[in-house]
């Protein structure tokens, strides 16, 4: 069923031969941009309920406090912060996406590095070029079990997640190649997450595990904790065992030389990625002559089957709910011309205004639509109808955010969720981290200022 | 795809209102039997190096050491003991067998409430109690999902026990309905666990994670993290995702009549089910007259084709590998007369006496056979052949150690990995455990003298 032995060690020998010196400065760049990103969704998430419980378990077990958490004043042992950093910067879906595999790249890898940046020195560019790596890993083997693997019900940020940290922290340390592929071998045995969990919080543990339990596997392989030889593709390994029709070639082809971290993209808005060409076209009809929200009387929002299948939910009593609601995404882009996280809140989606305008939106199927595109038709009491078509929505390959947009949306998360840090110098230090002694400084800029 | 919604609530239920009157006699002494047996195997394997390993990995972030290693004088925090003691009760593949899925029952569950017990007390009758309930929780879900979850190649002992040990640990925190559904929906997000690593520390990692992350589980749903109403049978949920024709009704079906423990099984040997009647027949070899084991030219061993799948492996360097090894076990039994731990150990794998008979073993497939049978034909010098078939080997459910067999077990075992423990009292406080108010004292017992 597989061909392509040997693919488990090449990657761990790409992995484990990589030089910071190797990488076009593109990917440095991007690696940034990622990491910009996953501090604005920790910051957003700081205290999220998921966070604090998930928090208040982990506090009780926990070892020396030697690695900070995101946008919060405690402190927790190194594979905890990476748990629990992991956990807030994915907590609102508002993390980065990479396209081809729905896979959220830096949650399980970034929050990995930086508790161990914390507790175990690493110049700023290292700690950048793991990043990339990391990326690299989940996102390739990603590839390889796409699209079976998530049809099929695995959160695929998790399941290939872990994989990412492992490799990215065991460059770090500095693993050969062998220790690299057991490392990829103990994150195999590790590989965990199920979309059954999505919308409720013991999804949070499984991306919090990734993180961690990628950071052990790698400390597990330095200390000789050994694995198999092909955890990916050998006949019980990962591709076939969590795959339907594996391409283990995905995993090795052009390594070094094509980065996956190049197609990371960002959300402009928290909530699912097939719902931004909606919001998209409801800012535009709010711009155009003639829009009096007061005077809708219905509107119909037409995308690809797709977008019916994810997000065709006209009632619904919660937040997390609502970022998965085309109704509610086309009521409150409409209505109060933002898309923040505050439109997304129970309070947002209990609003009898909110209530009133989702009853009004009607969604059509229409075949031949690109993935993420949507047309919105917006009918007035006086006869008048308004229409606009959203073919690439911002945040999406074509229409990238652009590094001032990210910088927007750090400011604006941190102001949501915590409002005690301070976002200028955290954005700097972000830019310039690749010229950064030690990296790990970096965490006590995303802290509140107390700490400081 | 799957019918009986409600499954997984259904289950949460039985949990959480079980009393321990409810349970007959037979399953607490059977639960007792499963503990010392537990207990044995724990002993031999805490000096293993993946323990030790392990072990300087998980101390090195460890909370409050509130907790014992079986075997040895360290103490951890209670997930970590968790960890660790799964880990090394496991490791030599020397626990108990539930026939019907060839889950080890008692690693993922028996060291969570252990390190519970010791950390916040109960009694012994509630220990017995939980064990039971983890137990028929991970062999129950391991019933629906097999024979084809195990033959894709998930390690099952890992994937479904980490179910046991959140039903385990929540019914001893006490644990509602809905908190022990959400508990099994944190359990659905950790379930973890390949086949591949099978003979390599790897594998380790993952029994250890199901004892570990079950407990956590438990602890998160008692904190308010909650789950999905359906983690089993919903349609992203384990039994579609983790099976490929999954039955939830045996989740259910007779739940507080028929108890999975009651099938539990322990091995006179350490090595691989299937290759119990491999050395059974192999040691009615030695008996037979005209045996002559320097005079031995080929060996043919017949059986189902699942021990070739499993164990066809007659190149090996290491006792881990030799105990999934049809070679090294047929071979050792032929020439030592013995298959005790010394017998699987890197020593005699390097042997050249032992590596000369193994080249001369080869595998028969044969569909016929039962799944745990054997035939053993050896050819001697002088054309004489000799045979042997074994359709039930000791320690089979038809042959099942007796209470005085699984005794010698554990001092033989004591005397291999842990001489500086006494035997007697701890075997004394198993038999009494559902008498004692401290459940917990039973770890001292466990530990080297000095401790006590």
């Amino acid at each position: 069923m597989v061909d392509g032995p040997g693919v488990s060690r090449q990657l761990a020998r790409f992995v484990a031969g990589s030089r910071a010196d190797d990488l076009p400065a593109t990917v440095i760049h991007e690696a940034k941009r990622s990491l910009l990103n996953h501090f604005a969704a920790a910051l957003a998430g700081a205290r999220d309920p998921a966070v604090e419980r998930l928090l208040g378990v982990a506090a009780r077990f926990a070892g020396a406090p030697c690695a900070s958490l995101i946008g919060r004043s405690e402190r927790l042992d190194m594979p905890g912060a990476a748990f629990l950093n992991a956990v807030g910067g994915n907590v609102f879906d508002f993390d980065d996406t990479h396209p081809a595999t729905v896979i959220h790249p830096a949650a399980p890898v970034a929050p990995a590095l930086l508790a161990l940046a914390e507790c175990r020195p690493m110049s700023g560019l290292q700690l950048l070029h793991a990043l990339a790596l990391g990326i690299e890993v989940e996102c390739r083997i990603g590839n390889a079990v796409s699209p079976g693997h998530y049809a099929r019900g695995w959160h695929i940020t998790s399941t290939c997640g872990v994989f990412g940290s492992a490799a990215a922290v065991g460059h770090c340390l500095g693993l050969d190649e062998q220790r690299m592929l057991w490392a990829l071998g103990s994150a195999s045995a590790q590989s965990a997450g199920l979309i059954e969990t999505l919308g409720t919080m013991a999804k949070s543990i499984s991306v919090g595990n990734a993180a961690r339990n990628g950071l052990l596997a790698a400390f597990a392989a330095e200390a000789g904790v050994y694995g198999p030889e092909a955890p990916l593709e050998g006949p019980r390994g990962f591709l076939c065992v969590f795959g339907e029709a594996p391409r283990p070639t995905l995993i090795t082809e052009g390594l070094g030389e094509r980065w996956e971290v190049l197609l990371n993209t960002y959300k402009p808005w928290p909530c699912g990625i097939v719902l931004h060409a909606v919001i998209d076209a409801c800012l535009r009809l709010r711009q155009r002559p003639g829009f009096a929200v007061d005077a809708i009387t219905g509107v119909i929002v037409r995308g690809p089957p797709l977008l019916a299948q994810r997000a065709d939910r006209p009632h619904i009593d919660a937040g997390r709910e609502a970022q998965v609601s085309a109704q509610h995404a086309a009521a409150v882009a409409l209505l109060a011309g933002r898309a923040g996280l505050d439109e997304f809140s129970d309070a947002a989606v209990a609003d009898p205004a909110m209530r009133a305008l989702r009853a009004k939106v009607r969604l059509v199927d229409d075949a031949s639509m690109g993935l993420h595109s949507a047309e919105v038709s917006v009918a007035f009491a006086d006869g008048q109808l308004l229409r606009e078509r959203v073919e690439q929505p911002l945040g999406s390959s074509a229409k990238p955010l652009s590094d001032g947009q990210l910088e927007d949306k750090l400011r604006e998360l941190l102001a949501f969720g915590s409002p005690q840090c301070e976002a200028g110098p955290l954005i700097d230090a972000i830019w310039s981290l690749d010229k950064a002694a030690d990296a790990g400084a970096i965490m006590r800029l995303a802290v509140p200022a107390p700490r400081r």
